[in-house]
């Protein structure tokens, strides 16, 4: 999916929402472990509850892998059931020698058709680029992340002093790419970097996760991140997928998905002119 | 396996070899393809070609993921026959929030078995601990990797130059595990900090990617590596797998494995006192 794509597929939902598809096996709602496929199931469900008010979908591959090949049916069963006019991103957090990389590329661009994978940056260039060349393709590189563990080493000053670490690798990475195969993850947590961020990169999209159901990190997120291009993705996993553990799942989600969608509308309506 | 059980391995074989399993389709050998699974014939007889040699061997998840769920089938099927005394790495380079590097440990520790699993330090303690904490079960520390954009960002010198950033990762990590659940890769081309990482962390094992059939460097690694417990696993992956492309390449491999081995028995013999 091109960038401008995206963008006609956000102004056309007003939504710029991403829903994190993590199920764990042990959080599923009793009722569908008879399935012959539950984690199939549960994903079928959430997407077709969500799919109105998400432009996209990201599974962390961790909770598929966690059960074998099994698990990466599921997976592969759950990609090709996306809609294909939604992003679909493989939140996998790869990265390896070039020759590696290029097998992951594969992985999640071939063998998957994912629209974009997240990339861990600590390995540099020839670890980033293979999933860069890829048509209609993005690489999504960690830059803030949202966990307690971000601040041990990414936001330390590097070279004189002079930036942080995760400025220089967006710095640095902006060349290796650009803002149509290039998106950067800034943790919700992460608010007061988006001002510096949005002056060294304008144009790319961020993706965001670890925002909740809550409107008030998304109102600051949305002030400070939003570009003319909307230029955001906002993930909810936990929030939406487990909004309730009973039969009524979907229902759940989907009311989750629709207040967040609503006032994503509104902060596009008032910051997108 | 304890470092214990690891090192004893190592002084009954005078071998600290480890093989990478690294089958990329399109490499193998064409007399293969006509099996109902190439891929793991192609391991099984690399196995039982160079078990003798080695104390460990290392698939890379890419190669596997790059096949979707019969890769996936086929490195289950590997780990399972990998001989139980040998130490299994697997090269996943992972690491994600604490609830997901959760599900990636029990990925490869509880639904595969291996002993160890790569990691990528960038997203701090909270992505690293969750793999340490299992009993005789290993988490491996990407520090100075052997690729070329190894530099972009892991030589940047930190908090007022005071050291690079893979010191600072090595230096906080060590406190994160200890000598008996956490090793660091370290790679063959940065023989040059093996010197001052070795005065860091005197005890840990260090995983060496990047040694060819080239005795040189080897004898380099060892002078700079080596400690009272051996403390080095030396990997290598497409030396030996691709030796040969015709229908001897398990004796190749064979070849190319024993010549490592019988260089490691020498270097043991001279540092190992």
């Amino acid at each position: 999916m091109t960038r401008q794509q995206l963008f006609d597929k956000i102004k056309e939902k007003e939504s710029f929402l991403c829903v994190g598809l993590d199920p764990d096996w042990n959080r599923l709602p009793k009722h569908l472990l008879d399935h012959d496929d539950p984690i199939f199931e549960f994903n079928r469900q959430i997407i077709d509850a969500t799919k109105e008010y998400a432009v996209a979908y990201k599974p962390n591959i961790a909770f598929y892998e966690a059960l074998g090949s099994k698990g990466w049916e599921a997976l592969e069963k759950t990609i090709d059931y996306l809609p294909k006019n939604t992003f679909r991103i493989a939140d996998a957090k790869r990265a390896d020698i070039g020759n590696t990389s290029n097998m992951y590329a594969k992985a999640f661009f071939d063998q998957m058709d994912f629209d974009a994978i997240t990339i861990s940056p600590y390995m540099g260039q020839d670890s980033v680029t293979p999933f860069l060349g890829h048509e209609r393709k993005w690489g999504i590189l960690l830059a803030a992340t949202s966990n307690a563990g971000s601040f041990d080493f990414q936001d330390l000053l590097v070279d004189n002093n002079s930036e942080k670490l995760y400025e220089r690798i967006i710095r640095k990475s902006a060349d290796w790419g650009n803002p149509n195969n290039l998106m950067y993850v800034i943790g919700a947590t992460r608010v007061e970097t988006l001002i510096s961020i949005r002056r060294q990169i304008p144009e790319h999209f961020l993706l965001i996760p670890g925002v909740g159901a809550q409107g008030g990190d998304l109102e600051q997120v949305c002030k400070y991140g939003l570009n003319k291009q909307c230029g955001l993705l906002v993930n909810s996993s936990r929030g939406i997928i487990y909004a309730s553990d009973g039969e009524d799942f979907a229902e759940a989600a989907a009311q989750v998905a629709q207040t967040l969608q609503h006032q994503m509308a509104g902060f596009l309506s008032r910051y997108l002119k």
